[in-house]
């Protein structure tokens, strides 16, 4: 489906960044359709970034364009992105934003440097690529211009180190890694990890004996465990708020105990 | 108008959630056209949902497909509901959002329970039915599907007890029913109510002595009441912050003397 | 090209005032096609709302019906206005909001007050003509509907007293006029009156010796000065937050010395 173009940056919703990129991108293509992701990923954050971009950007359809902008070394020399993987476009600075995406799309991944500046805006500032590189580029590719014209292949994207769960014997030690906007507190240990096993998991000084299906399951006020809806392991509490209650952020360790 | 799409919900702008929501809408229907109502209602906060959905659906067009989601109990037994009425749909938990609508479009609503899995995501969350239930469903209503493919009709959905205020002889005690981000205090007393009478309101220790016609009839800093843009009474301060300033929150009584 | 219209108020994005505000256009031009700019200007900061909206509004394309509402007088003798210049429409009180618009666009403005009743909804409330005046009448503009028809010429727009440096020799004192969401704060020095020049920064007790050319090109925590996106001289901390870290506000003087 083409001229559909998301957007994810940290750029927030009180200045007018959001307005003169999208500005930018409906000169271009005038039947551009442009849908938030999120414009309040915390600033120069590009691990929340890339975790919020994962939870949302596989629901949409194949051919949309995704602009990714958490750019702390916009104007340097870190380079300019964009990509095709699993019939979807991903345009954002070569910082690791998209590490999920190369992950997942690897077999069926095409990445290029932005370069031509005939796809940019005339005048590129040096601290708003937002506006003069990444929606133009999203723009002109939701018009179904061909990737190739915008620079060389890039072989080498930037990823991220993902946090990942510690194994041992009996034991897995997770963190995590997203607080939501609930509380809710989303970790790095998968459903596979702990389906239809025996399940304890330790919190800071509080156990939770069991893995429920959904808040409403536990009475209110309790802490739980579930698999959360992006398929990780979530600690919430039923009508109350995980991480100011259980004050937990961001890092934190998370023991589960699996027999089975 | 077939293809518009209004969301409603209480899942904050940080997380992937609303996007998640949107990309599955666009997935099934490619051309719905998303607007997105409030997304910060309170957390749970189901009355405060309905207050806020109330005062922007009726304005717009017949055939807009409305979604609210404020859930505190997705994925335990209460249902999942679509609706007509007025010419206009309505797709959310059984729990008491769209309460207002259901009292608006008494004569002329069809409700059914949606338990059809063939309008739902393939896989159904436990935690997120935002994504995998309403979103498509609203999604296939908004392209002229019909309402009874979803399920069976439903003739008792939940309402909540809406605030109203308490008619005495000479005086009405009425409540705070919504606190607006300028720190208007919104309350439960009707324009019909308080027209072209004597009018004096009592708030806490102070006495307001007339009826206002807009914010700057007054001098900057003085509280004053008036009808405001939902017909509802309304107290304010002229370029202030009424509930700040007044300490006043959502439940304090407002007492009204009417005479004539 | 029609049907494309921009929002800018002070409405914030809990209650549902935004929400009416788009219904309502949609329901008199269910084509039109809506774009936030922003929602969040501090409430009733006309002087903020005039900075964000010429941050973005000349990036959008020519035909865009743009919407301002910061409107402390809604109801009171204020005009209503709108207005075409440099191929756009604006619609908004008469307040200043535009100012900027009225300076750039001034050879080639035709300015009205909106007074007929045909073309506002049919119950104009005194507290939100947001939704009752201007969303309506932004409705039928981008629907191509000749401005004259909305009501009589005004010569005589509300312009705000825009802040501008003061020139000495030597030495060009200037002020923080926008603090925007990473900290940044933009100042009304623009870009020729410190380019190519011998230049050095003292803002409150500190000096910073050259200009920038982006936040990467200092260390980390340190105080910077650049050309900012909107060509205008910012002072940042590259991965900071300047406005809280230099403990400086909007009105701040910013000395900058000169040669050359």
């Amino acid at each position: 489906m083409e001229n559909l173009i998301t957007f994810t940056t940290d750029f927030g919703l009180t200045d007018g960044y959001i307005g003169a990129m999208k500005g930018a991108a409906l000169t271009i293509n005038p039947n551009a359709r442009l849908i938030d992701i999120t414009h309040e990923v915390p600033p120069h954050d590009i691990l929340a970034g890339a975790v919020i971009f994962d939870s949302a950007y596989p629901y949409f359809p194949s051919g949309t364009v995704h602009v990714a902008v958490v750019d702390p070394g916009v104007g340097t020399a870190r380079r300019a992105l964009a990509a095709r993987g699993a019939g979807s476009f991903f345009v954002g600075p070569d910082n690791g934003l998209f590490t999920t995406v190369w992950e997942r799309a690897a077999e069926d991944l095409h990445i290029v440097s932005i370069e031509n500046p005939v796809y940019m805006l005339d005048d590129v500032s040096h601290t708003f690529h937002g506006r003069d590189v990444f929606a133009p580029v999203a723009a002109y590719l939701s018009m179904g211009m061909p990737l190739l014209k915008l620079g060389p292949r890039v072989l080498d994207p930037v990823r991220l180190d993902l946090p990942r769960p510690e194994r041992r014997p009996g034991t897995l030690i997770g963190h995590v890694v997203y607080v939501d906007h609930f509380g809710n507190l989303i970790t790095d240990i998968r459903a596979a990890d702990v389906k239809d096993r025996e399940f304890a998991l330790v919190v800071g000084e509080r156990l939770i004996p069991r893995l429920s299906r959904t808040y409403g399951d536990e009475p209110r006020g309790e802490a739980l465990a579930l698999i959360g809806s992006t398929g990780y392991l979530e600690i919430s509490i039923n009508g109350g708020n995980a991480a100011l209650q259980l004050q937990l952020r961001r890092g934190d360790p998370v023991t589960v105990r699996i027999r089975g």
